[in-house]
């Protein structure tokens, strides 16, 4: 006899769709997508201000030009005119232990500094200052600083300066600080917390374990997935090499929102 | 010599990432998620009444439950201890032709018979009568009317309600209540507009070409996905054969939004 | 009810295992591997001539180096930490309509021109000069012929010279060397049949269907895509870009089988 | 600069394609496809004997019938109305950790026996029973022995007997027969080595690292991924559930190789 399978998620019936509890249909058109995501993900439904953090942290990771290995290997796959489907879920292959996992092993290290902070308490940059030490004797690189393309990543100030403002900065936002300090004192250079530190400390403080992270950068990145594959797809142009080095940006010059 | 690849949807240099013009610092805190979606996808922000819908329809699709094909093979990757990129990666692979698919050929039917509409100086009506007596007689389906679990689909009135009340509830809504209304006529049988039709519907009201369909309902369900994929890691069963029959809901009964 | 889904390929009970009808155990040892193969996609064996061809189409397409994209795409989604599974996946995704499809492509032009010869009593020479006039009024190129890399593919001479000595260079195989005429006739350039069309050609003497070529070119692809796969993961390098144009053979300089 | 990348296993000029040091052309028509797939994986040619014991290998695994979860997975993407690419890349995902990852373990297991036989100048016998009893007491399954559908799995005894025959029958097979009779001992039960345990002996009697092993799980399961995708695609009934019960066998009775 084959044992039931259970799940928490969602059900559906007849005429009623429950997701965590609620009534689809309740939920259209009172909830913003962004707390739909977090009702799916978490159970609960987010207060005013972690619905604001999360809408931001979805935001900026939506997309992030044709150079990231997922959209490298979703336009690939596309450009052997293959299906939306095929092409977008090369890019979610794509997102994997280096390529997003930043996050999650930011969020890692944040959580064993500040679960050491109360185990010793220590300040924030005592563990700091200890954890940066570990790291150089090992020769491991700490996830979450410094960025390949960008010297200050600009998504880090807006998304920790809106944290701060909704009451979000905490314990976590405190430690990502304090291993920045650290950082520059012990290797006497800036490496500036990234968009992945950023994210990693933010969804710490939403409680968000770190095994969750691979999965909101999927969920937050696959608008961009698809915008790439269908721009590809529109070109009518076939099995050329996506080279990132190659490309030109031809859409609207800067502008501001009004 | 290699030619020079293009792209319009955003671009990222030292300190400055864009996404469709706009400096991605800018629209963090300032956007929702689902209104950056709309910009990647579209390239342009939507106004305040097509940003409302765009929300209900991304949330309308949020998640099903455990039966849906790509909920199926998702759970099924992730029952062999596959990583969460490759079990969500073969669920959006299964949003295709007929999983998801039933939005765009719904979008397609609407379209051509708005076109007829206009081509012809005919009501709603007739064009309706028309195409149901056509594709009766090829003994063709019409997407986006009936469904398996459903005899009225709980999502299909609140979306269109709301359409109505942010006045974007045009000719593409008009033209399937006039479908299902010929189809009663016709077949002597209430195949009520499902989900699918009504989001197609919606989409086309929108603006959004039929093959943006799948796109949209792949970003709206991959939070499922995730959820669905991250509760079968958490159990610590594996290579159970996934049947949607053989679940049991145990998340929260039914409660009302606070 | 659920209805009984039926397949005619393999069965599994307690201590049998049937595939095709054969006993599993009854093949290991006494059938080759493309012989298997054969079996499970067609359902019979080959005889020896059929079965000594197969296992040579298949050779020919087992590696194709670092530039396909299939072999770019599971390559950049390993370079992101990805497991094998996920890897050799965005490779398979890659075969489609272009990328591995220009063999179903032509199997189609070679099906069609066989079968209006004996339509209309014409001889391969006629039928061929009809077509390319026709696909050159159309601006359609013709799958199967020229590359990309290759002036002459050393794969079709090998492949069509065994076909001759094992009597099965037929009817397909004849018209594609009149198509190959009737370019060079016509553009006035000679475009030889490459692997792509030769192996088609093959494929239609060994009465497979168009729709099947896919299939066959991801089985004997795949263990190269494994193989690059696993070169990356080696080497210990991660996010890196895979540009085809930046690689170096490392490998054994040319040498002679013993 | 971007620091050259390098490979080893094949190499593509005009008119040249080498593959690990052999012309590609020379390769067809002189090799099996098996050989040539333990050159691509391995860099060298099989002897004889390691030739014939690799083709087995393959063979064993051709084909497992409807249940195997990276079935479910291929055939619930085809029953979306998906492409091929998309179907057997989900079945490739569901080759994993616990599906496939059987080999690998078993080799792990076989390969550290056999390491402590060295290290402790210990018989087969005697660190047989030591693992097993060390498993029994951390209450760990041992991968390779007994098997959900079969008593005793058919393609052992014929595995084993040609690796014999061959003369390639060494210490990991000795091992596995020990470990075999050490659990019949401990346990008072008789979980024979099943086919996976039985693969997992012969690869490392043919030196393959157990890394190896899902690799060629994969390039010997695609055929068969590729037969059902078809199956199903050939049938016209679109979003069937998969249910493994739900399936009856209507292939060719029980035959014999003629």
């Amino acid at each position: 006899m084959v044992e039931k399978r259970r799940t928490e998620i969602a059900w559906v019936e007849d005429g009623r769709i429950l997701v965590r509890g609620y009534r689809l249909e309740e939920l259209i058109g009172r909830l913003s997508f962004a707390d739909a995501i977090y009702l799916v993900l978490r159970g609960e439904l987010p207060d005013e201000a972690r619905s604001r953090l999360f809408e931001a942290i979805l935001v900026s990771v939506v997309d992030h030009g044709p150079s990231p290995p997922s959209t490298v290997a979703a336009v690939t796959v596309a450009s052997t005119g293959a299906e939306l489907n095929a092409a977008v879920a090369a890019g979610v292959l794509a997102i994997s232990r280096y390529h997003g996992g930043a996050i999650e092993e930011s969020m890692r290290a944040l959580a064993s500094c500040v679960r050491r902070q109360k185990e010793r308490g220590a300040s924030a940059e005592e563990v700091a200052e200890e954890f940066v030490s570990f790291c150089r004797q090992r020769g491991v690189r700490l996830a979450g600083f410094g960025h390949r393309l960008h010297r200050g990543d600009p998504r880090t100030a807006r998304l920790f300066a809106l944290a701060e403002e909704l009451g979000l900065a905490g314990e976590y936002v405190a430690q990502g600080r304090a291993l920045e300090e650290a950082l520059a004192r012990v290797l006497q250079r800036h490496l500036p917390i990234n968009a992945d530190g950023a994210i990693a400390a933010l969804l710490c403080e939403l409680s968000f374990p770190p095994r969750a992270a691979n999965g909101i950068f999927m969920i937050a990145r696959i608008a961009g997935l698809v915008a790439h594959v269908s721009e590809e797809q529109g070109q009518g142009v076939w099995l050329r090499p996506v080279v990132p080095a190659d490309y030109e940006y031809v859409g609207p010059a800067e502008r501001e929102m009004t």
